[in-house]
């Protein structure tokens, strides 16, 4: 290739061919491998990559080996700390979920364990959660009535938790996490504060003490269902409430302001437990419409594979809560991970994590555990009480299991109203008001997602709210690949540059030549609003130069630059609009045409038909080009008028 | 603003801001009105714009002032050689969708009168097609036998129709004529040639002579019906068949090679018609096996609005129905409108063609008409006979009329075998197979996409193959998002000019500085994987200066050329990006983002955050800008240096 100048340009060049095997394998790579997870098997022998292999999937015997006395002596604290977090919260979720409380301190003992072999974050928690509790209690509740046939429902959330916990463990082993992403940030704001919210308003069951509730989620049957039966409220209950959650608002407040006093925040809620206890046992106010938990059975988790319920009628819905469930934590725990991976800026593999999820569901779901993920909250308890790895879990696992073993007798007077103001408690944080004000102000089209995932979970169903922010966002990116912008371009003065006349008023028309940038690849999708908008350019630029008496329109130059592929509707297209630009008498000319365009536009011998003269490295050559033209033709008229004037005269 | 140099570069604009009303109301022009249909009512006084407005929506008002004896004779020769074709193709279209022959003439009659008024297309010939045709009968079929259920199975052939009519106006309303381009070209083609492909092997039921027959669509089922009953074969009928079927193909074949005898095959239909018929009334062979039309009724379409079953429980089956013989009608009818008026040179409003069809849709099946459309065949023979107004669908009206009236004891004779002779060469040109092999030398995925409609509609069902070919074209698409690619840029010698490195390899990497573009939008579906392939790319870097030991890494460039939009998402991650570029020690550069970017960069706050002075115009500034500080500060350190050795002397 010989040396380019602005005289002789530079050709656009097709890049080398690939094989299609090859470019089967590079898309393969890029779609499902895009963090290059191998690049450290490379160039190693064949027993390293064993070892590095089985380290790759069970982490803990990487880090394991080199566990020091210091290490443990920070996880041992960080790990007392959740474990005082995740027996309360555990019990609080249980109910949520419509679950007996003691299901909940189970799912703290085992998942754990599992997470703490099998992930790769440092930082994460295992707990339970609210939204998917909630979640489980929306679906299953619909078909199984938990308090008059409890058995068969404790069953469907087992199986539930086995169905997430095999689509999460599928999800990774397929490398499909990506999945994940299509719940956008906009998304899970708008959905985590509707639930927060529905989840607040479920508890005033427990605060104001009432036996009867509605079954639903919505706002309007959770108001109708206090409101119907104001004379059953119990001040008692509903005195005791406030106390409580004043008083953890209060600490949470007092952490916030001074995060070395994170531990205030992280034992309030025992602190709760254990005076709401004290307070029920020397006043004996259970007798007076406070509820309390009762009798909790001692043991471990029990054995739950025969409850699988795998031939029950009711399958199909415990299998779509399930892998709804499943994603919902997925997304929550993938992100939570990663969060703190990047604080302290080390890197988890999304889909390994989700292995890891997955594998602790599966076994959680045998040893009578419910579905768990990385709390938020817990994760960020962790994360300040300074672990620093995946052994608080076991820690957490060992607290709760010296409290299945010895301490549950303790918790028969723990008031029902307690567990209500931690998960209200827990939920104000979760309603994040100011990150909706700042999609608004950045980004008016998430804010509609936003909200929509809010008031669909607030005012009909949570799956519902879901479906129509996901259906949105996803509706939103279609329309955005269906209706590409196009831009007028004009010349930045004193330079060879191009840029929208929109963003630059300060840029230039060139006379006599038409520059039009298309913004995203051409689709099928956009062909033909593509065409229509690129034949009204021409029409509008025409009837403008009509009207003001410019030099008539003579080129249009397509700046393709932003069109990083293109399919064969394209393609036609493209034939199309030379087409009719040649049937205008104008003559079409594309500018950067990048390789995977270029490709197909030479395997459909559009280049040909266009001339390869007419296709430029970039638009400044292209207008010179065209100029140059111009330029010459005009004094090419110019001779022949003269010539013309002599032979007259 | 003043002077822009390369000393002072041009700051990167922040387009002046719109109001939120302004921008929604631009949005919805752009996706609603791309054509800006109402650009003739601009600067025109009220009167003028009242008649504008009618001739927009009844387009006949438009031309018929200005209709000459010129035109209608050009119109009437159209009008009658389509009417040869509509008659014939009419029969044997109604007898594919299993309804009355009489009802194929009917449809024939009122709607190309009513889109004779209001359709803009002046090539198209409205009539039945074959492919939705098949699909009524597989979809309705199902549901009720036409055989034992004559009357309901075509009540609810009307009631569809009603509905693909409604459905069809109202998409053209609401201006959503846009739901048609997500059938992209190569679902088309192989849709259309599976379905071309099953109505081919139907027809083998006319040819043997086959009483009974699979009322499946797919391949399997209908040859075990062929081969199940083969004592049950007709020789008489086959014979008959065949030669038919040769005179259709040679005339088929005669008119491709010269143009000029088009009418040869637009007659060829109705010749064999009547010599079909002669032969069956001289030979006497329907007594032998040959199956004859029979009775048909005198007399012009009945009333159907009575008929309309609103209240039948088929109800949803008939919406369904028509719903998705309606979109796939619409984008046959609108292709074939648009095609043809892009060799004449004028425009078509798609949106107003689909009010268009779907009143002539509306008014069908409420005069015993089935779904009709603008069939590719008969409207090639309108535009070849020299049509030149919508006129020639008014004559061909007149003459299915006179049919009606006058001719149809004419029919008595017609044998069947004639009717599957002509659907057969009237199908053989919709399997495009030449397109399919272009679809795979342009573009693997696409033939995919084709391949996979053509082997659903064949081996499944005809709704099958099309949602299977319309879903991997939209996961094909969001994967495309999804995945987006990303490029190393490298300087091509001796020019400003940034290209990729895989395009143009010619160009040259520079020391220190990585520079990378994005290719498309940056939204929530891509904000993670981006995140990760930017963290990869610069690893990836590191390593390869490492061991090649080069000047270590100072800069990372992102080209945003190509990022014509992104959400709140793609915010985020451009903060993360800066924030595990700065923790590395780098310096993260911004290039030519674009007016939708920049404008959410600086509401974000991320401009304060990077710096203005690091977000430049053109890649080419900003690795000039880089160089500078890397050469300034390299003459710093060597100052530095010597300042210490003198120090230590």
């Amino acid at each position: 290739m010989g040396n380019p100048c602005y005289e002789c340009p530079l050709p656009v060049a097709i890049p080398p061919e690939k094989t299609f095997l090859e470019s089967v394998k590079l898309g393969i790579k890029e779609t499902l491998f895009p963090d290059d997870p191998f690049r450290q098997f490379k160039n190693q022998p064949a027993s390293r990559k064993f070892i590095l292999g089985i380290q790759y999937f069970v982490p803990i015997l990487e880090w394991a080996p080199r566990y020091t006395f210091e290490l443990f002596k920070a996880d041992l604290i960080a790990g007392i700390t959740i474990a005082s977090l995740a027996v309360p919260q555990g019990i609080s979720y249980a109910s949520l979920a419509s679950l007996p409380p003691i299901i909940g301190l189970y799912s703290s003992f085992v998942p754990p364990l599992v997470y703490a072999m099998l992930g790769s974050s440092k930082d994460l928690a295992v707990g339970t959660v609210a939204v998917a509790s909630l979640l489980i209690s929306s679906m299953l509740g619909k078909e199984v009535n938990p308090n008059e046939n409890a058995k068969l429902y404790v069953q469907l959330a087992f199986t539930a938790t086995f169905f997430s916990g095999v689509f999460q463990a599928a999800l990774g082993f397929l490398r499909l996490g990506f999945i994940v992403d299509f719940l956008s940030h906009a998304t899970i704001v708008g959905f985590m504060g509707g639930a927060a919210t529905v989840v607040c308003l479920q508890q005033l069951k427990g605060i104001l003490g009432l036996v009867r509730f509605s079954h639903g989620t919505d706002l309007v049957s959770v108001m109708r269902s206090v409101f119907s039966q104001t004379h059953q409220w119990r001040w008692e209950s509903g005195v005791l409430g406030c106390c409580f959650l004043f008083f953890l608002v209060l600490t949470r407040y007092v952490s916030k302001r001074k995060p070395c006093l994170f531990w205030i925040n992280a034992m309030a809620p025992l602190i709760c437990i254990i005076v709401g206890s004290v307070f029920v046992y020397l006043t004996h106010v259970e007798k007076h419409g406070v509820q309390v938990i009762g009798n909790l059975k001692k043991g471990l988790n029990p054995v739950s594979v025969s409850e699988l319920a795998f031939g029950s009628p009711y399958l199909g819905t415990a299998i779509k809560t399930g892998i709804i469930t499943g994603v919902i934590a997925l997304a929550e725990g993938v992100a939570v991970g990663r969060s703190f991976a990047m604080f302290k800026n080390y890197h988890i593999d999304g889909n390994k994590e989700m292995i890891a999820f997955g594998m602790m569901n599966i076994a959680g779901s045998c040893t009578s555990c419910y579905l768990t993920t990385g709390p938020f909250s817990r994760t960020a308890v962790n994360f300040n009480a300074g672990c620093k790895t995946a052994g608080s879990n076991i820690v957490m696992a060992a607290a709760v299991m010296v409290t299945l073993l010895f301490l549950t007798p303790l918790f028969y007077y723990v008031p029902v109203v307690v567990l209500s103001s931690i998960i209200i408690a827990a939920m104000l944080g979760l309603i994040d008001y100011e990150a909706a004000i700042g999609l608004w102000k950045v980004d008016k089209c998430d804010f509609v997602v936003c909200m929509s995932a809010y008031i669909g979970v607030v005012f009909g169903s949570v799956e519902t709210g879901l479906i129509i922010a996901v259906a949105i966002s996803l509706l939103r990116m279609l329309l955005s690949v269906a209706r590409p912008r196009t831009f007028l371009l004009g010349n930045i003065p004193n330079s060879m540059i191009f840029r929208s006349i929109d963003q630059y008023p300060v840029a230039n028309n060139v006379p006599g030549v038409l520059i039009l940038q298309i913004d995203t690849p051409i689709y099928f999708a956009n062909a033909n609003y593509l065409r229509e908008r690129i034949s009204r350019w021409i029409y509008e630029e025409e009837e403008k130069l009509k009207s003001t008496g410019g030099s008539s329109l003579q080129y249009v130059i397509l700046d393709l630059s932003a069109v990083g592929s293109t399919d064969t509707s394209g393609i036609s297209m493209l034939k199309e609009v030379k087409k009719n630009i040649d049937r205008r008498g104008l003559r079409l000319v594309l500018a950067n045409p990048r390789s995977e365009v270029i490709k197909k536009l030479g395997k459909s011998k559009f280049i040909e038909s266009i001339g390869q003269e007419w296709i430029y490295l970039t638009v400044g050559e292209a207008v010179a080009a065209c100029n140059f033209k111009i330029h010459a033709s005009k004094s090419n008229n110019q001779v022949a008028d003269e010539l013309d004037a002599h032979n007259n005269v």
